[in-house]
């Protein structure tokens, strides 16, 4: 709101815009709060007049599926272009939302919804639709990157990081939908959407979350010379699958992806012809997202004025959903187990077994127990799930303690 | 324009450019020469023939300022969209070419100048034009940073970096344009056109290159905390003044730009509001920049069917330029003295008489000489340069090794 109101950026905008913007109305719930900076004659509580009143944008800044939903629908069907932050409205309704959009002559723009001023949708909306992209991959949640980087800079564990990204703001009092991978799953449905085409359609992604990282699991990457980062994962499986996913893995760390620090976002995309490119910035805050936002609306605006909207980007609609169990990759494994005679042989006979080769093993004793960690060669997810449940059920093992996915080499 | 011809990519083309793309011919010097996946039909000498056969786009590849200036004239003056990676042509003329686009409501597009496949032209046209700018600062040139990365990685000496380089195939036999830093200037010219306005007219941009980088100097700002990157930098001076300029410069290692390795690229934006942004991804190669040159024929397809064209970013005209020697940074200095009492103090003093003020002092002896490297604080260039000199006129003083500026922190 400042910024449309901000008497310095005016020219610039009206640029830009190629055309005035007025703001003709606030909705809020209460009219009565103190709102610095804007017209009180604006505000109204009364959101449908608000949206009959001849509008050419409307910005959703309400979040969660309803009320929201039935506001962007009444904007949709007059002809209203609406720019939102919304991702949880977008995973699950973006489709029919965009469909809407086209058919009454109006965009639909999210650019905050997905790595805050990051503008990295419109750039797969754009400057790479002309390319054949083969993975997104993103580090785009601040709250677990913020934990992580913690444990990676500090030997901290997850509780105590977790903790002071509490106090800091940059957790919630209840982290389930970040720590979880809900946020990151909710997000990488949309780099997907955008990037290969598939729906919005609140389909569940794969996702796991950072809870179960420990500090030995932090410490086994640093030697191995990898960083662990929740990554969410768009990508390409052979010629016509696609895998969608959410989860922590462990990057090399001379990948653009391992120093990436804090509560920053970046999003790794890679295209057969472009090569590996990366977008960095700041994943949320109020302001970045106002940049964010602000694009949305400058583009919306110069539509208005041209008469055009945007194509719903449609990709390619024979992409069929590929299920994490048969993806191949690099796992990292870390196991106790009871520190005697013949367990090793016994827990290598489990992965022989599941066709799970092992590239290295690390032992440490802790007294009566061992910790064995393992970095396995290329396997089947689903081979190394059925190792870890088989290796869950020996005797001798005490306790699985973690299964990270390794990242390919790669990088820039 | 096998892109163009793909015939697996061609639904995804004429989706996003939202009508079908037909290649009506190709100028070539040489129609004989085998174009492997090209008619021959299409391809003739006549290069005015073509453009006036009622194109709607006009892709130059040509490179140089003529004759691709006087065929991008004509093409805009018939009203052909133009899309260019010719950075030169741009930096020299890209206002008039600019100009003569809008008044024939045509487009002229050149995302393939700077950073090759990294979509940052559109970023700062579009997603960026609402927000105030502060600094960009790009790693622009991949020979440049083959040959540091090679310096920081291996210790080597410039010479051997660069004869690598060129072995390589990432370096010219004359390497100049790159490691003196003009490609680097031509691309910082473009980039403070969009992020702030200023002028495509060939103006001279403050440059050195890195031909002065010794392998001391890289383990100097190594031990120091510090990353020597060949940077290009368009930044506001107070309130409408404007810098740019290409040099060498240490970056902290914990600087986004300080991991960006070997021949890539990366752009690195603040703004006010968004806070810092980076863009990473390959600076040169075939097909990144036929990526980068198919986004723009998109971007111009698309805008010929909605019978609209992009308005030249005007930006803000009050800018002024600032001389570098006004600016302010910490310097790197590095010189050679006889070691003999009293040297330090003399050294000492012709700083203080020029206001530089002294950070931290490194002394390494070698037999009857010593190094002494410095950081300062923050000094005008103009002190520093003063300084410089008058230590260069010492007779105790056998040689200035280096004097690099210092990046300030910040990072994301």
């Amino acid at each position: 709101m400042q910024l449309l109101t901000d008497p310095t950026r005016h020219h610039a905008l009206v640029d830009a815009a190629t055309a005035p913007l007025e703001l003709v109305g606030v909705a809020v719930s209460d009219t009565s709060k103190p709102r610095p900076g804007i017209d009180k004659a604006l505000l109204t509580t009364d959101v449908e007049g608000l949206i009959e009143k001849d509008l050419d944008i409307l910005v959703e800044l309400v979040g969660g599926i309803e009320p929201a939903k039935s506001y962007l629908e009444l904007a949709l069907r007059h002809g209203v272009s609406v720019v939102t932050a919304n991702k949880a409205l977008m995973a699950e309704h973006g489709t029919a939302l965009a469909k809407l959009a086209h058919e009454h002559s109006a965009d639909l723009f999210y650019e905050a919804a997905v790595g805050g001023a990051i503008p990295i949708l419109r750039a797969l909306r754009s400057s790479l639709a002309g390319e054949r992209i083969s993975r997104v991959m993103g580090i785009v949640n601040g709250t677990t990157n913020f934990i992580l980087t913690k444990m990676t800079n500090e030997g901290s564990d997850y509780a105590s990081a977790l903790a002071e990204a509490q106090s800091l703001g940059f957790a919630e009092a209840d982290p389930s939908a970040d720590v979880e991978g809900f946020d990151a799953a909710a997000k990488v449905q949309i780099l997907s959407s955008l990037a290969f085409g598939t729906g919005l359609t609140g389909e569940v992604i794969a996702r796991e979350g950072i809870t179960g990282v420990r500090a030995v699991d932090v410490e086994f990457a640093r030697r191995s010379g990898y960083v662990i980062k929740l990554l969410g994962v768009a990508e390409r499986v052979g010629e016509s699958g696609i895998s969608r996913r959410a989860h922590p893995a462990m990057v090399p760390v001379g990948h653009p992806l391992a120093s990436v620090a804090g509560a920053t976002n970046a999003v790794f995309v890679e295209g057969v012809r472009s090569g590996p490119l990366m977008w960095l910035g700041q994943g949320a805050g109020g302001e970045p997202t106002a940049t964010a936002v602000l694009g949305d609306v400058l583009d919306a605006a110069r539509n208005r004025v041209s008469g055009r909207h945007d194509a719903p980007f449609t990709g390619d609609k024979s992409l069929h959903l590929v299920e994490s169990g048969e993806l191949s990759s690099v796992f990292y494994l870390s196991i106790d187990v009871m520190d005697q005679p013949g367990v090793l042989a016994e827990v290598a006979s489990v992965f022989g077994r599941h066709n799970v080769s092992i590239q290295s093993m690390e032992q440490s004793g802790y007294g009566e127990e061992a910790r064995l960690s393992f970095l396995t060669h290329h396997a089947r997810s689903s081979d190394v799930s059925a190792t870890v449940d088989e290796l869950a059920s020996l005797a001798s093992v005490d306790s699985i303690g973690a299964c990270i996915r390794v990242i390919d080499g790669g990088g820039a």
